[in-house]
């Protein structure tokens, strides 16, 4: 199906990159062939650009710099913290230095939770302190803390089991996550319900808080937060994560019949929704440039480690995309945008906002992309659209594209979630794609004190660039829209 | 040189010992044949009886039960500390109650060193608490804390550059360990220096507190505790070790011009010496009672995590392998005496006063083992003798040892370092063997609040106590004392 692979020895690719950077670059116009055998025609239309592209990037960008920058600078960033405040300054700054076109923030309100202090300490059958990070949202404890027997279940049939016995007790859910495995990937999505709903479920059979295990196979004691959820009509409890050695331990006693007893103390609260941005910066388009690509990451982050693969490497992958684009003199046929979502972690008030603000433009929303899995290694995009007919369409044409990238083994193009954020232009019909990437590890650092700028490595975030830059170029470029059939003459989607 | 590899399958192992462990087994009796070609012979000797040890081990054992109890029950255990104390009482307890023979505690006064309340924050130019632990045996800070500007250097190179540069500044060896590798090992040894000694190298040119680097090449923001030393004549300054992740940002700040500053406290301080003790057990001699080969791990830890690998897997691999050749009426013909040593970690003393209260009977102690490099897959031994044909002699037979081990790939047995609590009777000519382990992620949990339970597979530590059970029980059987040649006579080395 696939043309054979395309290979850009790295060393060659530093070759190329000298020359063609040095230089004064023409507009690409690319070798539209109307009317021709459309399942190869994307594919051998943008070689030489995306080969152009490729190797620019790979031969030097600014993407580490900048994620060094928000790291390093700014640190972690809350929605309704400082830092945040702080990182969206930084961003239309680095924007604007670089050139970019109608650089803004638009404003959203977003919730403001704060964790303040917070402790779990084992008091018997022996005292130890238990790391911890309270779960987003959480409601806090009274000062003294909350002093109660831990009972911990695997899962809801457990809990069910428990009758009455979990009643003025802390429920434990001590569900483990399992090993990342190509096949079956990181089990992630099973595993997070119980930091999602173990609050209310806990809450419903009368407990008087909520422990979790750390949604992790690898743990080196590290606590992961997360956002939970409560509802209407079921008490509200305090809930945290625990680590899944001391959720282990707890359950191991409790199978040898001795009773655990921990002290639960947390300042958090929720205060007033604050003001928040998304920051937005174009490339703007030569021919159709009320069409829009979407590019995007999330600049908010948990208040833990820097939020470097969660989220700081999705942002200057969008940023750096269209630098690179910029400086090679490439200007698409329609407008890349790059957004920069906030409070994906709490709220998705920025995806959300942004598809109020936009519902006009929406239907001209030609693709949006989101980069949440981390930067690295890429392995090419999943893809969704409302729209059945123009989800299949679309898929063909997003394998021509990702056939571009057989040197980086980031050909994937196949059906799948795309990102939180531009979840909320899904109704409108937008083709939606999620950018993929090698896993493996990303749940080892998720929500996490340790996800710091030391996890990415350079070679791969820019790898993630090219990928994403190449990619919103063609989406940009290309004569017809992703999930329209090609048309004899140059038209896009939205005439048919 | 050694025979064909013995392969025992798992499952078949598991058959032999329900048939063994079902009857009551007739004291062993090796086929010595004085005279015989020697460098076969100690394998055609022990097999039989070797196969049984591991089959019955393999088959179940009480090995992480004990653990469990010791991890989950007592914790961690540094010297001076009640749970010390009772690990002590727990490790009589569980020999005893295991029927093991001349159970007792060996008075030793340990050094006593409390960690208190500690903290770092980064207080320039952004505000970040840095997760720390304190190096054992630092001094506190004044109560108010220490606040100043930190120097990284990568070694002892960098900060003798600096001149007066680290005068009043707090000095950081950020001198990051390299990921384990088969051919090269850890890297432990040499990266651990900075802990050991950079507060008398930061002390020396002026610096007012010392920060390393954790000494670990893989780092969930998890710092890494150990003992540091202080020298006559240099000023005691604190030092405490921060995790990999915020050593390298405080680098690349420092790279990019950014002075940062932290405020460090701690109320760490050594108290006099504590009541401690080593805790002996025995498998009694058949023939030559007063003959010993010990086998030991340490059952201090550093104060975080529950020291599961480091070293509470050590202890129960020597109790459980009297435990087993007990159960299988295997009593050899010299005494196997186990020793869990005290004050490992931070002083050594346990070692010392054994050598010590023992003088006169060093030169009847035929080996010592130590098994002080966690419960992962064992994979032989390394041995050590002060007369060096004697070593070359032991290491010949141990080959002939480990050969029994083919199924289990633990046949290394080569010159190496032995364990730091035997190396205290090396000076008495006694053969030192130390137990050795597949090591690439032992430095992961190292003295970590990581060291847990979990860390350690079940099958892994009951294949340690297999090789460990039958390398002392051969050491304590084999007809000649193993570094002496063998005699035409049943003899032991003593009388040559």
């Amino acid at each position: 199906m696939m043309t054979p692979h395309f290979v850009l020895p790295m060393f060659f690719a530093g070759l190329l990159a000298g020359s063609t950077a040095a230089q004064t670059v023409e507009p690409f116009k690319p070798a539209a062939k109307p009317g021709a055998e459309p399942t190869t025609t994307l594919a051998q239309q943008y070689r030489e650009v995306s080969e152009r592209i490729m190797a620019a990037t790979m031969a030097g960008n600014d993407s580490f710099k900048k994620l060094e920058q928000l790291c390093d600078d700014v640190g972690h960033r809350l929605s309704g913290s400082p830092q945040l405040d702080k990182a969206i300054e930084w961003a239309i700054d680095s924007l604007k230095r670089d050139g970019q076109e109608n650089v803004r923030a638009e404003p959203v309100m977003v919730p403001h939770w704060v964790r303040g202090e917070e402790s779990c300490t084992m008091v018997s059958p022996r005292r130890e302190p238990f790391p911890l990070l309270g779960l987003g949202g959480s409601i806090g404890t009274p000062p003294e803390g909350i002093t109660a027997q831990v009972v911990s279940v695997k899962n809801e049939e457990e809990l069910e089991a428990l009758g009455d016995a979990a009643k003025g007790k802390i429920v434990l859910f001590d569900n483990p996550m399992q090993p990342y495995s190509k096949e079956k990937g990181s089990g992630y999505g099973t595993t997070v319900r119980f930091r999602g709903k173990g609050a209310i479920l806990a809450a419903k059979k009368g407990a008087v808080a909520c422990l979790v295990r750390s949604v992790t196979a690898h743990s080196l004691r590290s606590p992961h937060t997360g956002a939970l959820r409560y509802e209407e009509g079921t008490p509200k409890i305090p809930a945290a994560a625990i680590t899944t050695e001391d959720a282990a331990m707890v359950s191991r006693l409790q199978a040898r019949g001795i009773p655990v007893t921990v002290t639960l103390k947390m300042e958090a609260k929720t205060l007033d929704p604050a003001p928040s941005a998304n920051v937005v910066a174009e490339l703007r388009g030569s021919q159709w440039p009320d069409e829009i690509v979407v590019i995007s990451g999330h600049l908010d982050s948990w208040d833990a480690g820097q939020g470097a693969q969660d989220d700081g490497g999705g942002c200057v992958q969008a940023m750096e995309s269209i630098n690179v684009l910029r400086k090679l003199g490439l200007r698409p046929k329609r407008t890349i945008r790059v957004v920069l979502w906030t409070n994906e972690e709490n709220g998705l008030a920025g995806g959300k906002q942004y598809a109020k603000d936009h519902e006009a433009e929406l239907a001209n929303h030609v693709a949006a992309i989101e980069s949440d899995g981390g930067s690295f290694r890429p392995e090419g995009y999943t893809l969704e659209c409302k729209d059945a007919d123009r989800e299949a369409v679309a898929i063909e044409q997003l394998k021509e594209i990702t056939n571009l990238f057989a040197s980086f083994g980031a050909t994937r193009a196949e059906k799948g979630g795309s990102g939180a954020d531009i979840g909320a232009m899904k109704p409108a019909g937008v083709v939606l794609l999620g950018h993929d990437v090698e896993g493996s590890t990303y749940f080892d650092y998720h929500h996490t004190l340790a996800d710091t700028l030391d996890k990415v490595n350079p070679v791969e975030l820019s790898q993630n660039v090219a990928v994403m830059a190449v990619t919103a170029y063609v989406l940009a470029d290309m004569p017809d829209r992703i999930g329209s059939r090609p048309q004899t003459q140059e038209s896009n989607g939205a005439s048919k």
